[in-house]
């Protein structure tokens, strides 16, 4: 019976369902899987998932699913396996198929190159349509998500794009060359997959044509495909944020994930540490007037919600490239300003609840102080910690709200407990 | 010149170029745009930034832009414009535009019906592929991201696909009937955005066919719009863990900006304070040993970190329909397991650090035991709350985040503060 629901599911279908599965019914479900679709289930699940399930496959049974993946999914495959696998599984293809795929695998696998497919169907531009529909019809199947054809020259540079809609609406002795258009540049197969989404967004496109730097057609991607791209892009962002990996297997064994999920921990420890210290410096203060460890936490909590606003505001605007120089300064000053306005807000708010709570008007005068310049230092850390970090290198989806936090932390408690320790 | 440069962008650009430009520089960008293309931009901005453009345009203008859009951009425009301008745009269109305007504005916004639009190409299967072949080229012009036909009875009733691919590469002589397929069940009118998102992700669809409960063909979805409902599903998710809205005009007003901001702030003072008001339980205890004072707030920030990571896969696991009633306890054991296995962790390594830094053995035992009660419940909390939240059509990416710290700064607090008032 079990069987029989599986047969009627998609791979996507069945993917999603060994990802949900606890290890031991989802070796019962991938061993009563229809070999056919292995290859393109294993496309669809993480790369953890995936992992579990190769290890439960010998060689042949590897080679054979290989059989049935697109290039494109053929060469991330191969990458994501051991390497001792790797060898073994090229080793076992046919010699044409290997040529193919070492010329995807030489590129990026998050650059163009590494996205397309070869599947590209070329035609001259000196050809009517009547030639490219009797063409077309003798070579029969044509490559799903096909919405155009590419004109060529005689050498195979790239010229323009002919759609099937205005192949199929135009007098058949048109000319190619009459019809054909250059709607968008060519993708360079080293573009990232980044701009590639943007491209497809952009421009609604359904498929486009790479070129190599000599402007020779040699692939094309698809959107199936750059919907992926999109969809890991935006989950691998939340998930980082989390210090997570969004290819973890949800039910890996707990030893790994607590192995990974402590390294997270261990960072955030070290701000908490960090801040200890801090708190340490002022512990003669903290003795005399035990309210300021009743009240201490406000500061840094607010200063870390209000920072981590502006964070995800300018990491989503870098995304989108909507910040750039010219703008950065009017962003930071509107940031800041925001940050004054909600900071004297709430300064005013505290300073009344604490004096109506300890009847205490100089800590209430203390603590809105301390939140003016917390609030303020967040929304400047908030707005300049991705700048930098994207400079350096460092992805601040990750390490952005430690970092942003660890400033939060240190600043909210030296304002506060520095301003007490002056005043009373 | 910048006028010449604008003629070279795309909407798409433009709509980029006005988001990341302040007011004034936004008003003269948007002044020497194109007429033409200004429908187009509006749909590619986000609800606020819209707002502001629409703010300096007149009411001709207005239907002058609405003439460029499809039909399903236009319910959106319609229905992000004020009520008022709303009544008059619509008075300003044509009658037969109206009316089909009006049955798109008759599903809800999400919905597969407002995601629509009625540029179906219908062809009967009694046919041969030679009469639609000469039926389209008499039509002309075939809609953007047409890749299939549609199938119906004289009804109109949906009954399968006529893939291009296949128009092209089959005999002219063949039966429509004989090679239409019906790869996938229409959408119903009603299936919400998200379903409809999975459905082209899991199928690699570039259209899908959309009827009503009488399996009546009204309209069809394309990739273009379901790219962009999965780019805004993603976006509104990030930016909804910093309670932040993905519409927001990142060059708003600062008053406007500053009282929305407020509110998250607001909300998150609330747990601050009842952190606060936790802490003061505990007064003696602390004026006692100032120590823990300095300690108090490793405890439950550990326990905000290892939760977060918890609810975080799990808000992206019900997304993804990865989690249901038949694994939600074999995840529980998981996440509560390694939150056990860390909490063991850290307690040794804070209770060994303690001892060092403090010499104190017994303040080191009471915050290794804190640390793995609030790490345990982390996992818990982290787990149930999504749970429980979507049950009660709360939306977890956004209150998941402040109830999930909430429960572990009181806990912490709790167990720190009160191990330590009992034992010390
Ligand atoms: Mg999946
Ligand atoms: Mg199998
Ligand atoms: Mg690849
Ligand atoms: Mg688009
Ligand atoms: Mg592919
Ligand atoms: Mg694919
Ligand atoms: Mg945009
Ligand atoms: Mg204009
Ligand atoms: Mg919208
Ligand atoms: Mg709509
Ligand atoms: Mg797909
Ligand atoms: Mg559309
Ligand atoms: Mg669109």
């Amino acid at each position: 019976a079990a069987r029989k629901i599986m047969l009627a599911m998609h791979p996507a279908e069945i993917a999603d369902a060994l990802e949900s599965l606890p290890p031991v019914q989802r070796r019962v479900l991938w061993n009563i899987s229809d070999p056919e679709i292995d290859g393109e289930i294993l496309m669809e699940v993480g790369d953890e998932v995936r992992e579990s399930l190769v290890r439960d496959m010998d060689l042949e049974e590897l080679v054979a699913a290989t059989e049935q993946l697109d290039l494109d999914d053929l060469a991330d495959f191969v990458q994501s396996l051991p390497e001792q696998l790797t060898a073994e599984v090229l080793a076992g293809m046919g010699r044409q198929d290997r040529e193919r795929l070492e010329q995807v695998l030489a590129f990026p696998e998050d650059s163009a190159g590494g996205l397309m497919n070869m599947d590209v169907i070329t035609v001259r531009g000196d050809v009517t349509l009547d030639v490219v529909l009797r063409y077309l019809r003798r070579r029969g199947e044509m490559p799903k998500q096909t919405d155009r054809l590419w004109v060529v020259d005689r050498y195979g540079r790239y010229l323009g794009e002919l759609s099937l809609r205005l192949l199929l609406t135009h007098s058949t002795d048109t000319l190619v060359s009459d019809i054909s258009l250059r709607r968008i540049e060519p993708l360079l197969a080293h573009t990232t997959q980044r701009e590639v989404a943007r491209t497809f967004e952009d421009f609604d496109l359904v498929s486009a044509p790479v070129v190599d730097d000599n402007n020779r057609l040699i692939g094309r991607i698809t959107i199936d495909d750059v919907v992926d791209v999109i969809r890991e892009e935006a989950e691998q962002s939340v998930m980082s944020m989390a210090g997570l990996n969004k290819e973890d297997d949800i039910f890996a064994p707990i030893f790994k994930s607590s192995r990974k999920r402590a390294l997270w921990l261990g960072v955030n420890l070290l701000t908490a540490l960090l801040a200890s210290w801090v708190i340490a410096q002022f512990e003669g203060t903290l003795e005399r007037v035990v309210t300021l460890a009743v009240l201490m936490s406000v500061v840094p909590s607010m200063g870390g919600i209000a920072g981590s606003q502006t964070l995800t505001l300018v990491i989503r605007g870098q995304a989108l490239n909507q910040i750039n120089k010219n703008n950065l300064r009017d962003l930071l000053t509107r940031e800041v300003a925001i940050g004054l306005l909600n900071g004297v807000l709430w300064a005013v708010i505290m300073a009344a609840l604490v004096w109506l709570w300890f009847g205490d008007k100089q800590i209430g005068m203390i603590i809105g102080a301390a939140l003016i310049v917390n609030l303020v230092t967040a929304a400047y850390a908030g707005a300049m910690l991705p700048m930098i970090m994207k400079r350096l290198g460092i992805d601040p989806a990750l390490a952005g709200g430690v970092a942003l936090t660890t400033i939060t932390d240190v600043v909210g408690l030296v304002a506060f407990l520095g301003l007490a320790t002056l005043i009373l």
